[in-house]
């Protein structure tokens, strides 16, 4: 049953070849000092900061730069981020890049007219903003995250060994974001197929809660036929712009909030992820590919209508002469075969884990009370273990 | 392959039981003059009248009414509507009905400070707005159109013999629209099953267009499954909330330009539907259902393919040893047997056209030059005759 919610997505997406042009008329919305975010300096290479700063330039906006957002943007970087806005008065902060870019630029707007220590009240507390907050925007380089139309922000505090988002607000959310798709292809296959998987995911986290008859679940399953389908072309050629294209959209609704509409939704694949995360500094996608299958095969017996239902509507396994339990166990078996043909980490051996690592993942690790399962340590660790 | 474009949805949803109740908190964002737009007093019979206007006046507002919006809002009423709300200086248009009462709405809002004709500058020269436009919002009481998140406005010339729609731009759409499902209970089987096809053919019309690999096409496929299994259940019984949720969140999806994004759309069968409407009254949905079937048979050649994966990927239809011409030809005929499973007008000499007004209503047919197969005045006519 849908249960009440309220809805409101007000970003405004500009989506398609050529899309940064719209840069042009969304900047006369703002004043003139612009806080420019970007990570490690791959856009330098691939011509999108030209791009973009010749435009800024041609609009008359004084440009901050604020290079160096890492992937998991941490507290110390934080402070950095909010200084210089700081000091600039920006308008407007202008995220180029992926999820970590866009998360760090939400953080950083919340607090810059923010007194209190941001960690603790965003990350800790999960307070809402009582203050002021600096637009963001976002150039979109890289998919997987949503951030480009949601509320989330994920920070990392490596003193406490915590990474933890939070989702803000439609105050928050960006103002406006720009997806081109062929801003994507420049990007190694590794970090393609971790974006992709990422996407599945945040996917299957609502998808995988609930037993409720519910339209958000059939939109979900769309999403991930038309993921699945356009990431198999995109792994044999990823300049496949049919394919980056589907697969860059296919992101964005996977996590703005849609298809979590009156439905409980789980999230543990993420609070376990992002406790490797924490731990090893791997990339996000690969850490939620890692513990996926003994997450889900742990907690396949209590949710076994809708493993039953992803393995016929989602994979087309065949229903006859088969138990519920056989149908299931297919259908992860299917989605197991994807993840290895798109040559995702699947073990957190590869990520750097090693045994002796675990009881401090197991510590870092976030209890979601929703899903089919509540997890108790012991499940934590076990999953942590037959992960390895 | 995803064309450009730009997506943008700002209107905000209260959605579930007791959603009314955040009119208290919207209210606080307007001035105090509202115009009150409802039907033909339904509203005052199910309490829905009596909850609102208590509302209104615990806000404090002044409450101008403007009564007796018909299924499809004439051009003589839509003046009507233009000078209450000038007389009353209208900070508000809240619109308390289905589509017609908040397109009639939207046309009202987009022409109080209007100096031209607006039926010749929104309806004929499909004109944008350059005047004030004063604020919508809407509590919705019948499904289908989708207008509570759309900027769709459809109006009657009966003079003209014309039906025609214009969809504005996001400054036009609703500010919030308030969603309970419950308020849907007590509407006649017939308005319900009407407002269900006019659902699921706002689906089909973007859904059969283009031959692109797409995601708004897997997202179609997850709304018409939706749709197709709740109506099922809320045909025997329509106080089932769960089922009547689920149609009421498809309706708002299916046309609130989702859907459409990055593809060719039709709008073929509603061009048909909105000339039958034109000429004799009828309920919106059920000229859709009568003309639906003769159109798609005579289109299926032209969009095969997507003919056949409709079948298997919404009917369930299987593959083996069948051809593609079978495959879709059984998807239709699936599609037939729900509709009259459900009870929709399936001809249209139950809605009053006899043979001598064919003429007629191939002068007032559109001709949209997207989906399969662009019409032209012979077919049309065949179409027309197969359907009565």
């Amino acid at each position: 049953m849908l249960g009440n919610f309220s809805y409101c997505n007000p970003t405004r997406l500009y989506f398609g070849k050529g899309a940064v042009e719209n840069l042009r008329t969304e900047l006369g919305h703002y004043g003139k000092n612009i806080l420019l975010v970007y990570g490690g300096g791959s856009i330098k290479k691939n011509g999108i900061y030209d791009q973009v700063v010749s435009i800024l330039k041609a609009c008359g906006k004084n440009v901050t730069e604020d290079a160096g957002v890492m992937p998991n943007p941490t507290t110390e970087k934080l402070a950095e981020g909010i200084a210089r806005a700081r000091a600039c008065k920006a308008d407007l902060i202008l995220a180029v890049g992926g999820g970590s870019v866009c998360d760090y630029a939400k953080a950083v707007s919340v607090s810059v007219h923010c007194d209190e220590d941001p960690w603790e009240k965003y990350f800790i507390r999960f307070e809402e903003p009582t203050c002021a907050i600096v637009p963001v925007a976002c150039v979109l380089t890289m998919v997987g995250t949503g951030s480009e139309m949601n509320g989330g922000s994920v920070i990392t505090n490596h003193a406490q060994k915590l990474k933890i988002g939070h989702v803000f607000g439609t105050e928050v959310f960006p103002k406006f974001s720009i997806l081109d798709p062929t801003y994507t292809f420049t990007l190694p296959h590794y970090q393609m197929v971790s974006g992709i998987y990422d996407i599945f995911n945040h996917i299957c986290e609502q998808y995988f809660s609930g037993t409720d008859d519910n339209t958000s679940d059939y939109l979900s399953e769309g999403l991930m036929r038309s993921l699945i389908h356009s990431s198999r072309i995109a792994n044999k050629d990823p300049e496949n712009y049919e394919a980056r294209s589907n697969i860059m959209w296919t992101a964005t609704w996977a996590l703005n909030t849609l298809v979590a509409m009156g439905k409980d939704t789980d999230w543990e694949v993420h609070m376990l992820g992002q406790a490797v995360g924490a731990h090893t500094n791997a990339t996000h996608g690969m850490t939620l590919a890692a513990v996926s299958m003994a997450y889900y095969r742990h907690i396949l017996p209590y949710g076994l209508q809708k493993f039953r239902r992803f393995a016929v509507n989602v994979w087309g396994v065949r229903e006859e002469d088969k138990s519920d339990e056989q149908i299931a166990a297919e259908g992860l078996a299917a989605m197991e075969a994807w993840m290895k043909e798109l040559g995702l980490v699947m073990n957190l051996t590869e990520l750097g884990v090693r045994e002796e690592m675990i009881e401090g993942l197991v510590k870092s690790t976030l209890v979601m009370q929703t899903g089919y399962k509540v997890l108790d340590t012991d499940e934590i660790r076990a999953i942590f273990k037959e992960s390895l």
